[in-house]
């Protein structure tokens, strides 16, 4: 069996949304709603889709307020709303191989499993490092504002600890004028590099100082999560004239893209220099529901995927710096018509491009085998990027990664009982797409 | 066999157009060709394609002037062309269990097989009402004017017949300041109701009126065939000046949609406080041959999809409305690149919303095999809407309903056969997707 | 077994980039590389985006100064890159039926291999007119400049060869105002017809003219490459004053663009006349490494597909002529969203519209199958083209066409197994799709 070649390798999730202070403090978790529900967007968007209300499951409402239980049992009463989800698929997986739970969850079964699980969230057992070493997790890394001082890694790094805990530079909030808080962000960068941000040198020496200090921390990627992807080079007195407006307040919304969509070059040209491998999570409309962002703030179940135009929108960045030895780039989209027409002939030309794995609401089995579908014919397995799991729920590692593995031994046996290539090939390709591909695309 | 458990369960039928004089007055249809050949655009587009003249068929001649059995005969010649269509299955099934013609259609058999439908027509057993009884439909919904009367509603309610015959709220012809009598149909909507539709506050209470007399009648849905989805809430003084400029000539294009987009707003709302599950068909590029449609006016097969941004386009909708309790809007796509891109993450979130069925050319085995493999993993199952039949072809009411049937039961007995769940939750499901969902969704 | 139903039926090729000349002259191809490798952009394209220099494999490179032995051991040692893609399981089909070499290719065994390959292109048996016959090629068609005097066409025809090499009448130069040399090509024809082509009736009875030549050496078919497609009808006056713009250079993009979109309506009328069937390759965005083009031209493995739509694209084309007897537009698109939303309902309509096979990218055993699962419901079967190797790798021929027959048999079993129709439509079918709808197309 192909599966059993690659189903108990170490786990590589150079991509995610982790705390990284659960591994520097190793504090129990609270309880189980707080475990596996309130941080959990794909599970709570789908109660709240059938009238369960958020506040009920703790989502918005302050620790000492929830009632965890209450939302434990909302789950078990609604958990055949998560039928056909990956989402059941990892609950599942999670409650069998992490809890040795093997009791179907409902009504009737909540109450005994939320107290086992509450029972062995209590125990040395389910701390966090200890998680990460019954995992099997080799690197793991988190997602970091480029303002963080990376505290936590340094102080886990001490530890001497089975797994790599490495940081990813995530530069958004000082790159992109549109947000929100980016002049004040600015200045805090300025601030913590010793560096003129107002001025274009300044800016980039900051950001390049940024950047060494966290690989200084053991990072090996950056992250750019990006809305509508666009790109485009400005020569300096351009980029420095945009900047001007953009820290007066002069630059309308066109002023302020031209300028991130610029900056993103310069990001890929740092890439090329440092070797942060360069990722690019396009296409993800967020917060698309403006009274619930402004109650409760971003990642609460309401990002839709857009439309992506990325033949057009990484035009400006390959044509710059898509044959530059040593840089990589991995792009992720939720736009699944681009597969066929778009990443995967690109991914199968530019030498810098790698195709990162099925993202977000496409990290499924049937997802997945889309995937595979659409892009290994013109792409081939070598231009893709292997896997993340891109989760901050930290129980579900495992079974996300056990998830792709069925998956890719499920593709690739079809592939073998079709002929088109043998069990050898196969087993290559399956180590590859397990291992291999996320260790040279994001060097680790 | 999860089939077996859903064949024979009641048909739903809460969105199509047949005719409800049919019903009402239970006279014999005309002849094979006007059952079969003339009103179903599916069958004389396809033919037409391959250079058949709609003429020859007694598309857009005047009844006393075809030749059925000529059109049955160019039919059963050109048979071939349907192979691999939902249309020849659906003729399949009504030849074989409307009529018990068991023959193969062909050149050689098409007078034998017109004279036994001929003969079987003038019986009674093949009139309208019988073939509801026969047919096991528990509720049929007709689609009608938001200026019709429903008198055949009304006459067929007095007969106690078994099936519900309910009208659909269709209210485009007085919503849509672009139809080209919309300004003679509002006068006609003032009329009825004695509201002033000149006024935003007597538009609305008009609509609210028409809305009241199709509850009256036992509607419990409205229909909204859009074009190019958009919506964009306006404050009154906004919509007021747009009505007068569109009821003046003074408004442009842009202007005329913009109230367009603004009153499917008001329509939620009214379905918010009347209970009316709101339908949204959107993204059909009506009438795309300009001659023919001159000549022979609408539906006549020229109906192409066009692509659809429904995550900008129901915008201002759902925000304004996307949680408010006991709404539901069902929307339907021709855009198969938005089912996982865009509506399942949409209908995986907003309380308001449910799935509709695969619409149009998407009503076939393959189209029902790609909205499972889409949707289901991100929306899950119970924020579908079950099966419309959506057709004015009677016939084939029971063939639809079995085609989608038999697609349900493969694609849960494919998720068996992989482990995603057992037989009792696919029979669950299956119940679901065949019953609950649309008594449900259309409060059945 | 249906594919042995139609594995050895004889080769229709009625679109590619063979090189005439090649059948004229009859020389021994020159090396394995000069084969195999430099004229494929599937496979140098490839090698490249995993960081192979396009010169070490001899591309852009004088004939003199190239290494082929070294270019063949690169790809041996790059050849797992290629697992899963169509262009390995033609390469192993070429090695295994063309040159009957068994052994796996890779590292050690490049060199016997490529021993073996160069000892028969010396052989008579390899030189081009003999594989023409091995291969049962009973018609092949070549992409030729409007401008071309055919005379190696012509040269071939004296021979009495089996194969019938026919030539395709390609205008782009002459009818599209933005390629660089249009000007300079528009004296050309007007030279070369003797006609005015600075006013619109001299520039169509050129055309005219350029389209008499070609059917005179056997054309049947014309061919049109389009970035983006769109078509307007103008009246003479109007599409005069463009003429005039452009010739003086005084016209922009947009002018340009309008006049062009003319024209292909014109070109379409004239297909009317005389025959030609008109196909419509559009979608690829060429030439997207602009570094690369500068350096080495086109057709160098960066065309990247681009979004289409079809839809409002062809709505000025198929209102003016979609309906005309005679004749017959062969659409091909390379993005695959459009199959299942405009294509196949557009060629389900139009008389004059058939769906052109899997284009390019698509031309590979899931594309074929994506293809069949979103076409054959809406258009049937009967509004397809058959298939085109689309192929300037003349090896290859066998290989393409087998990979079609494999997939349409696979297809068609799996529609068997479904229930759909039996093995005697199901043959027919195949048939259809391999010899029958191709001959038809292209009137062969």
């Amino acid at each position: 069996m192909l599966y059993d070649a690659i189903a108990d390798l170490p786990i590589l999730s150079p991509h995610g949304h982790t705390v990284p202070e659960w591994f520097a403090q190793d504090r129990a978790f609270a309880d189980p709603a707080a475990l596996l529900i309130v941080p959990d967007h794909y599970v709570f968007r789908l109660l709240r889709s059938r009238g369960v209300a958020l506040g009920d499951l703790g989502v918005g409402v302050d620790p000492a307020d929830r009632d965890p239980r209450r939302a434990f049992r909302i789950l078990a009463e609604h958990w055949h709303l998560f039928l056909g989800t990956p989402s059941r698929g990892w609950l599942e997986h999670t409650l069998r191989h992490v809890f040795g739970i093997d009791d179907p969850l409902g009504p009737d079964t909540a109450d005994a499993i939320y107290d086992r699980i509450d029972a062995a969230l209590a125990t040395d057992a389910f701390r966090p490092r200890a998680l990460l070493e019954r995992f099997g997790i080799e690197v793991l890394a988190t997602t970091d504002s480029a303002l963080d001082d990376l505290a936590p890694h340094a102080a886990f790094a001490t530890l001497g600890h089975r797994t790599r805990l490495v940081p990813t530079f995530r530069p958004d909030a000082v790159l992109d004028p549109a947000k929100p808080d980016w002049a004040a962000d600015m200045e805090r960068l300025g601030g913590l590099t010793g560096e003129d941000t107002a001025t274009l040198a300044g800016w980039r020496a900051a950001l390049r100082a940024r950047r060494a200090h966290f690989r200084d921390h053991g990072a090996t990627a950056t992250d750019h999560a990006i809305d509508h992807l666009a790109t485009e080079w400005l020569d300096d007195g351009e980029a420095q004239a945009l900047l001007d407006a953009c820290l007066t307040g002069r630059a309308d919304a066109g002023a302020r893209a031209r300028l991130h969509n610029h900056m993103l070059i310069e990001m890929a040209q740092m890439s090329a220099d440092d070797g942060l491998t360069m990722q690019i999570h396009a296409g993800s409309g967020r917060n698309t529901d403006r009274a619930l962002f402004e109650r409760l703030g971003p990642d609460k179940g309401a990002d839709i995927p857009l439309p992506q135009d990325w033949v057009r929108g990484a035009d400006g960045l390959l044509n710059r710096v898509g044959t530059e030895p040593g840089l990589t780039i991995v792009a992720f989209t939720l736009d699944e018509s681009v597969y066929a027409r778009e990443l995967a002939p690109m991914a199968g030309y530019w030498p810098a491009l790698r195709l990162g794995p099925p993202w977000w609401f496409h990290d499924s089995p049937n997802g997945i085998a889309r995937y595979f579908d659409r892009v290994v014919e013109t792409a081939g397995y070598w231009n893709l990027a292997g896997f993340n799991d891109d989760t901050r729920a930290l129980m579900s590692i495992p079974a996300r990664h056990d998830m792709w593995r069925r998956a890719v031994a499920r593709h690739l046996d079809a592939q073998v009982a079709r002929g088109l290539f043998g069990p050898a090939d196969a087993e290559r390709i399956a180590r590859w797409l397990t291992d291999g591909a996320a260790r040279e695309a994001y060097r680790l």
